[in-house]
């Protein structure tokens, strides 16, 4: 047996381990961090209508708490996820059934962008398909070394075209329209280099960097943090000249809030905030 | 002579071969690719109107052909393209000579996105001005250690303000800026890095790499690859919310496709698929 | 004392004597180039509304001098900017201060695009928040090794919203959304990979890279140059037909200018261009 091969029997046992509840996603929550994972490394956690239905639940628990102030999405198993469920998309399935997934996968993208808590993919895999368009997605992605994102579908007769949404508005076009339609992957370090993933670590050193990660969100205000967040989607889509019109007004309100004002004295005081964490104003 | 200049000589006489039958663009189809070359080396392929206007009837015979799969586009000699003839551009020549031309050159990088099949930019060499604009219009784009990619229009007193549109939207502004700014080039790997070009390889590696590249397309199915690379150009246009709506859309329609289902009936059974390459649908 | 501490320790040394004459903003204006400095070190070139308003009429007085070719923007000591002045933003300054505050950063950012000379920013050490928004605004980035780009707000409680604006519009996505959920800094290489700086070079040679890119500048008409710079931010936020459209007609009233039939007869005739820097068409 290769090393390669090994690993990867090793894995697969190490997350049958894990996968002994049976459930689809795993939801866990400590100091902050809400940990979602995909929990199908026997369909390569496949983001069939299933999983993506459970994942819709979970991503909604975790932005309505508010004791959550980061979540990390990651897979069991080899893969990120290898996309949707092929298997849900033949004829016998029905157009309503298809209309089903790809509202439910639009959906998904908006629950991870239009929620109150950063979201961090972290991929030690594949990430292909709907799996890279999940990545592509998210506010921050953490990745190792052996890690690989792919858009094959037209191989398969499926064109990757809402994967290739948030992935023309993650990566250069050129590297988008490569990957689309030559099906190739890239590396994680291409990946890096394209803009996809935030930071490439080795796999021995990937829970340090999530949890690093993570501490540094923590550490910040959790409504300026929301604040942030939701004004940063929605100035990507305005024009230059509404976008500073409209972020001055939200700077003005951010300096309203009780943590703001908060942090403003900490900094002067040259003391460490303690912040409330609330949305309250002055 | 220095091996450059030889590698130059060398280069030209070999051109000059090639070019022996007189015509402005050369156009060969074999095995699904159409090879569209520009062919005009003592000109640096300059984009004048007859050799724009030739591009064009090229390009619309191969979109229009539906055995072609793939469109290769590159340059005889040492430069993919200087860009456009500056000596049409006097005031001799006229305002309506001009208004001629910039409108060739607009319909020409219509004609590139808007087309049946993908158009992949080969260059080993300089791609500068018009030339660097056809370039950043392109789906994918492969190149050779020694190319180089600069819009210095300014200098002449013209500013790239055209060949920017579609360099903006490749690179990152700033690169954009620099370039059209300050006129210099940027070299192959500076042209990776920005997301100009897909892949940069050795110049022996130059025809394997094409090879490839057409091969990946080729295998998979044609209206698929026809409808994903329409919709791809649609969306980069469109806000998310919108685009994603119209992209489930485009799924679904996808799915009814009689490829997309022997894709999925093949890939169910573990076997190679049987494609018709045409957009019958089930 | 460590080597880094001492080169600290000395360049504020440094600053306290290039600053002695006390204006927050030094300009001065040499061989086409005019040269902003801010000048308060021991603020780390804080943006405060004086320094603000400062800044907007050097700009406005350079941009408004036809003997102006380039604006290069850079900052005493150790830091380019570290951002605003949080001391204004207290509860106490009162919301009409805070609006006029964000107003004139606003105003600012306007002031760097739609002037008629190119800014560049030259930055060696920190650029932080509304420093790092500066920076992203500016034509051209050039940075030595040492430099560093963040937008920390979100620690102190005030979310870099307007920050973000002209960074995730120079840098990807991910990375612009890294910067500001994490408030990490990313280094002067980072930066030139996301696109941020055009250009990386060792403090040494920091002098020689700016004055290389003021003479490629000048080298070129001016009326060209404001031309170009004026569409290119303009077409950026156009969709890519109307932007097309457009720019062939700016393209042909390019021509109209008498330094572009002069550039085109110096190509033809292969000898050096004599421009007027003037708007005067033929």
């Amino acid at each position: 047996m290769s090393a390669q091969a090994g690993r990867v029997a090793c894995y697969a046992r190490f997350c049958r381990n894990l996968s002994s509840e049976g459930t689809l996603i795993q939801s866990h929550f400590k100091d902050g961090v809400q940990r979602i994972t995909l929990n199908s490394p026997q369909t390569r956690n496949a983001l069939s209508l299933e999983m993506m239905t459970g994942l819709r639940k979970s991503l909604a628990e975790a932005h309505a708490n508010t004791q959550v102030r980061a979540i990390v999405l990651s897979g069991h198993g080899p893969a990120f996820s290898a996309g949707h469920n092929l298997k849900e998309m033949t004829t016998e399935d029905g157009i309503e059934k298809h209309r089903e997934i790809f509202h439910c996968c639009n959906e998904l993208m908006f629950d991870i962008v239009r929620g109150e808590s950063p979201v961090i993919a972290v991929v030690d895999g594949i990430a292909a398909a709907a799996g890279c368009q999940v990545v592509a997605m998210c506010d921050i992605v953490l990745a190792t070394e052996r890690s690989q994102f792919s858009t094959p579908g037209s191989s398969f007769g499926v064109f990757c075209s809402t994967p290739g949404i948030p992935l023309a508005r993650a990566v250069p076009r050129k590297v988008a329209s490569y990957m689309l339609l030559t099906g190739k992957a890239i590396n994680a370090q291409e990946a890096l280099r394209a803009g996809l993933v935030s930071k490439v670590v080795p796999e021995a050193d990937l829970e340090t960097e999530v949890e690093a990660t993570c501490q540094a969100i923590i550490e910040k205000p959790r409504a300026i943090v929301t604040l942030g967040k939701r004004f940063f989607h929605q100035q990507l889509e305005m024009g230059l000249s509404p976008a500073f019109e409209r972020g001055g007004g939200v700077m003005v309100d951010n300096l309203k809030y009780k943590d703001a004002q908060e942090g403003i004295s900490a900094f002067k005081e040259k003391r460490k905030p303690t912040y409330s964490h609330t949305s309250e104003k002055i």
